[in-house]
This record gives structure tokens, C-alpha cells and sequence, in this order.
């Protein structure tokens, strides 16, 4: 038998997938789980998005153009002028989810053996796609107890190397929540500046920015023009994750023309997922307002319940619809398991993410989960009390 | 400014794109152009697969399982059984396009620096996945003579060593339109397992083979269990280019298990074009019957009309819908940026392919170029006028 590659076989698994066959054992056994583990909201998607897809005339669907429709790209402009930033649509290249957008970068700019350096916890697949693109990936820890704001610069600094290329952030943050203020963006601009590193922003929860917190995008640097590269994605802000649309920008001309070559090679995004993403640009700020507030609301329950819970430590999100808690135990992977596995409460259970697999520093994080708050206000207050339960109960202290 | 990798600087431009601009100027001059170029197919896209998005109910465009939909699974189990191939939904993952699957399979099997096979002139987009991958790809040329039939084993042989991992064949052939014969496929099938590579398959085009010959799938060869992976799409079989969905299917369950790690890095296929690509699964033998009668009758019409032009060797295609024809010319190249920017017959005029761009060998293919015959037959007829008129006056012979 051939022998796989060493890429292949170091592909790291999501620390999610690892309890889909201890929550599919639980189903099984008749238990009803709420799943505060992965990050697709129950909104509904926009219906003028829903509807621009059902009422599509084609009769070939032929490709699109390698960079997106030009239509599309002019909304998107239109879209971000809106939040201040000018994004024309030469500047941006739509991509099949922020996932490929994300691997473009890392393909324009980094070689096999080249290091990004990212604060952790951090989006777990970014370790995947790092991997993908053979690069080793450098992580600056974040505190729980400051709910995970930037870390000290100069933390940053004692990490770079010739071969790091950029800094990649994720704002707000998954898993953290976190929200950079203008602050903590101009920090990392200049630390961009100073040793020529481009900046990665990963902004696709870039609408759910709460308490009258103003998101500040890496794009609205002015001296960061050859330097910025903004990854966004429809998923999250128009609840529709299973478009699969993205987007890459930047006004480093000479970065896009080479992130074209890897858009043409794979030829184009998706047709009709671009025509929703399209007719979704047209959504009402009453849409996201609504949103936003019953997220607030999602987000202060979960708060709440959790400060009920003795032994907890809380990072608070401003932002993105997540929050990474530490719990009085040992191992949130064994937790995570022995919630499905071995308890209920009253037939039910949740699923949570064990938060170590967002870090990239070995055992940090092992007393952390992720909740993601995308469940409705009632199955949302179950859930907290079946985490309460469950932790008065579990052996593993 | 921070420097791009030398991935991006290196990966190769589309050798159809370089002729866009000339394309876009003669369309501004109000030329009419035929589209010989791209494998973009005229014929309409099953009814039954548009109106199943339309029709869909769904009210939040959720992420689909990173394997792709089950349903969807179960039924491209039924399509490959038609044709007598054994792949069970496990055996397969939904990708976005067939490009995604064959970045999958090279991500699985091969680390920067390794070396796949790939018989010349092959689909222009394997070298920019190549890159993307940091592999090097080594040509065995074929020979327009025999159109493009496998040259020997030997010739491979040669080129084997240490570093290579594969040998990836596209079958029937893009540009080519070569449809290997079972002698072929098990020519390849024992160089496979002589020397432990993997075979990797395209047969995105497996549908359309013509007079009356049959396609042999890689997938049909007992003994290479572990050895093939095949890569598929919809985008031809049912003029659905714009859907994006392809996929990636091999018996050998130790590299499914890694490729499932690249699937759920970017989490899940686009699920619109899932949707109509599950419901083009119950597409008609007799829309087969009927594609493939036409292009049969436009291949006929296309070698007849290009035997008229003298100094033409032609490679006939036996499927597929591409012909590489060498011309009395010396750089197709300038030739096709010619036929753009300085030739027209009564105002119309014809976009080509150089071949060149299909050769990995410098220099090979330079008087060649790839006809798509994807136009109606009143359209061909009139590019092939063209063309012939074309080549009698062009200067640089």
C-alpha cells in the first residue's frame, strides 16, 4: 500500500469531530442533546436571499468569474462603505467560504517551513489549513482572566522570526469572543509595520459587535494598504454557513494578482450561492439590530447562568456569539465525552467544545470549554442548568 | 512591502486568461467572438436539477456534513453502480468541484518537494495545483499521431523515483478527448502496484465516450483497492459548472480517513448546489443519449471541417469534448492573440487555446491549440470557416 504524507498524516482533527460518535451513541440511546458545541446559529437566513435562489431563471449554470460575479462584488463594496471601510471590487476576490479564502492567503504568502504567529485560543481549523499549507504556527496566549485581549506586544516580538510572515488575528473571536479596540488594532499595525509581517484579519462575525462596541477593521488602517488582508465570509452574518461564500481583500495589488492565479486554477465560487449572498447584501439594518439584541440577550443568560456555576471563570464576549469558560474540573475532553456518554438530566444532555483544541500550546486550555450560543433563549437556560448539574456530579474533579 | 512566497509567485497563470484582455479589446471593437476555448457546454442543465433548488424549503442554509449529504452519497453510490462500479457512500466525499477533490488527494499523498506523473498535454490546472502543493509534476509526452494514446510504460518508468507518489491521468482526456482502453488501464494499474504509487483518476468527463466505446474507470480495477482515487464532478456531466460540486472516492479507507481531515477543516460543500446536484442523479439515460449524439455530430462536423484546412494533424477524439489539432503555424500563441486583436471575417472572429499551456515540456505543443467543441453546430461551422480562412492569411507561418 502507498504511504501517505507526512502533511496527510498530521492533519490535526477538529476537537469537535473527535465526540461525534459519543454524541451519535447518545442519540442513540434516546437522550435529547443540546448542542452548544459548533458555531451554526438558529437565525434564520435572510428571506430576500432565500428567495433570490427560488426565483433564479438559469438554464445553464455555467461558471461564474473566477473572482466572483462582478454584480456581487460591486453589493459588497456598497456592503462595507456602509461600516466606513472602501473596498472596491478589484480589491476583493469571492471565495468558496472564508476557508478558501483563508488557504489563498497562506498559499500567496507563506512557503512550507514559513511561521504565522497567532494569539491563542484560536479557530481551530487555522491549524488545519496551516498544516495544509506546511506552515508551523507560533501562538501568543491570551488570559482568560482579561477575557482574552491582545497580549502584550511584545510577546508577539520574541516570537518572530525570519521566517514569520504574517500575524493572524480573528476579530471578534472564535473562541473568545473578544472585540480589539482601536487601540489593540493600531498596536498591531505598527508591530506590522515595523517587521514588514502582513496582517491576516479573520472578520467574518465582523456584525455581532455588542454593548455599542464599534468593530474596527484591519482594512480601515490607512498605513496598513500593502500590508492588511481581511478574510470575511456571508456564514455567520446572514446565517447561511451552507453557502459557502467568502471573501478575500486586499489593496496590495500585487498580493491579488497572485491570490487570481489560485481563484483561477479552481475556477469559480458557486453560482447560486453567490445569487443569495447577493440579494442578502440588500438586508435590512433592522435584520442585523434584531440579531444583535437576541444575542445580547443569549449572551447574558449564558453570563448569568454561569456565575450560578461555583469554580468558574468567565471570559465576558463583546462580540462573535461564543464564550470559552473555565470549569472546576480537570479535562474538558473527558467532561465533554462523559456528558454524552454518562449523564442526563431528566433525558437531556449538552455537547460542548473542549476549548484545548483551540490552543496550539500543548495541555494549555484542558480545564476550558467553548459554548456557543446559537440556541433560543429557553433551550439555552436548560442547557446551563444541565452544565450545573453535571459539574456537581462529575467524578473527575 | 512584505514579500509574497515563492508558492504564489510560481503559480502558473491560466494559458486562457493571458488572452482575455485581447478578448475583452476586440469585444469592445465590436467583434463578434465564437468561444472555442473553455469547456463551458451550451447544452441546458437538467430540468429536474434546477427546479429542485428552486423548490428547496429551506429556511436556514445550515452547513452540510463535511462528508457532503448522505442522500446525495446514497444516490452517487446508484449513478457509479449503473455503470457497474462498487463505491459505497463511505468510499466518497462531496467536494467543491472536482478541483477541491484533487487538492484533497494531493494534500493526502504528497509533501513539498514530491513528484506525480502526468502524461502531457494534460488539463492546464494540475500545474497550479501542483504548486499550490509544492509538488513537481514530470511529463511523459504523448504523441498527436496516435492521438494521444498512453505512451509506453517504460517512458514512465524512467521518470520514477524515490520522490513519486502518483500518476494522475485524465481519462477521457482534457485537451486530448483520448479515451484509455481497458489495456491501457491495467497497463497503468500494473506500473501502479509494481512501484506502490497511487493512481489518481479525473474522469469528470466519464460520461462522454463516443462511438460506442466504453469507459474504464480506475475504479474498476480489483487489485488497485489501495492504490486509486478517482476525482468526479457534475460540472460537465450536467452542464452544472457553476454548481461546484465534485468527488473524491477511494477504496483505500487510510487515505479517506486523512482526506475526511482536509473536508472538515472548511467545514462542509456548498449546499444549494448539493441540492441540485442529488436531484441531477435521476436525470435520464435519454439525456445522455442526447448530448452525446450531438456532440458526436459537432466532433464529426469540427475533424471534417479542420481535415479541409491543409498542414492540420489532428488528434480525434474519442471523448470529451476537446480536440488539440496542430496547425501550419509556429506559436499558437501569437496566433490566438492574433485571430483576436488583427483578424475577422465579416466581423466575426474565434477564441482558441494555445496548447502550449498544456505541456509541462518548454517549448512542447507550440503549434498546437485545444478546440472546445462546445457551440451548436451552425456556430462551429461558421468558427471552422474562420479558422481555415484565418491560417491562409496569417503571416507568421
Amino acid at each position: 500500500m502507498p504511504a501517505l504524507s507526512k502533511k496527510g498524516i498530521s492533519m490535526p482533527e477538529s476537537p469537535i469531530r473527535k465526540l461525534v460518535p459519543y454524541a451519535d451513541e447518545a442519540t442513540k440511546k434516546g437522550k435529547k442533546i443540546y448542542y452548544l458545541n459548533i458555531g451554526q446559529p438558529d437565525i434564520e437566513t435572510p428571506q430576500k436571499a432565500l428567495d433570490a435562489v427560488k426565483n433564479n431563471d438559469l438554464t445553464i449554470l455555467s461558471y461564474s468569474p473566477s473572482q466572483g460575479f462582478e454584480s456581487y462584488r460591486e453589493k459588497l463594496a456598497q456592503y462595507y462603505a456602509k461600516s466606513g471601510l472602501s473596498i472596491n471590487k478589484e480589491e476583493m476576490i469571492v471565495t468558496t467560504g472564508g476557508s478558501e479564502a483563508l488557504l489563498f492567503a497562506m498559499g500567496c504568502i507563506t512557503d512550507p517551513g514559513d511561521e504565522v504567529i497567532i494569539p491563542e485560543p484560536f479557530y481551530a481549523n487555522y491549524n488545519g489549513f496551516a498544516t495544509a499549507s506546511g506552515v508551523k504556527v507560533k501562538a501568543v496566549q491570551g488570559k482568560i482572566e482579561d477575557n482574552f485581549a491582545l497580549p502584550p506586544i511584545s510577546e508577539f516580538e520574541k516570537l518572530i522570526t525570519p521566517k514569520t510572515k504574517a500575524i493572524l488575528v480573528c476579530n471578534p473571536g472564535n473562541p473568545t469572543g473578544y472585540l480589539y479596540t482601536k487601540d489593540e488594532i493600531n498596536q498591531l499595525a505598527d508591530l506590522a509595520i515595523k517587521h514588514d509581517l502582513f496582517i491576516l484579519a479573520d472578520e467574518v462575525y465582523r456584525e455581532f459587535a455588542y454593548d455599542g462596541a464599534v468593530h474596527h477593521s484591519i482594512m480601515s488602517v490607512e498605513k496598513l494598504k500593502n500590508h492588511a488582508i481581511m478574510i470575511d465570509s456571508v456564514s455567520k452574518r446572514y446565517s447561511m454557513c451552507g453557502a459557502r461564500i467568502g471573501c478575500l481583500a486586499s489593496k496590495n495589488k500585487e498580493f491579488m494578482n497572485t491570490a487570481m492565479k489560485f481563484a483561477q486554477a479552481r475556477l469559480s465560487p458557486p453560482t447560486f450561492a453567490q445569487i443569495a449572498a447577493e440579494a442578502a447584501t440588500e438586508t435590512p439594518d433592522e435584520y442585523f439590530n434584531e440579531v444583535i439584541d437576541e444575542y445580547v440577550l443569549r449572551r447574558n443568560t449564558l453570563i448569568e447562568g454561569l456565575k450560578e456555576i461555583e469554580g468558574t471563570k468567565i471570559a465576558v464576549p463583546k462580540g462573535a456569539f461564543y464564550c470559552t469558560v473555565e470549569l472546576p474540573i480537570n479535562d474538558a475532553e473527558d467532561f465533554a465525552k462523559w456528558l454524552l456518554s454518562d449523564f442526563d438530566l431528566n433525558g437531556e444532555t449538552i455537547m460542548v467544545a473542549p476549548a484545548g483544541g483551540f490552543y496550539s500550546t500543548e495541555g494549555a486550555g484542558k480545564n476550558q470549554i467553548r459554548i456557543a450560543y446559537v440556541l433560543n433563549i429557553e433551550s439555552l437556560k436548560k442547557a446551563i442548568e444541565i452544565l450545573k448539574k453535571a459539574i456537581e456530579v462529575y467524578p473527575n474533579k
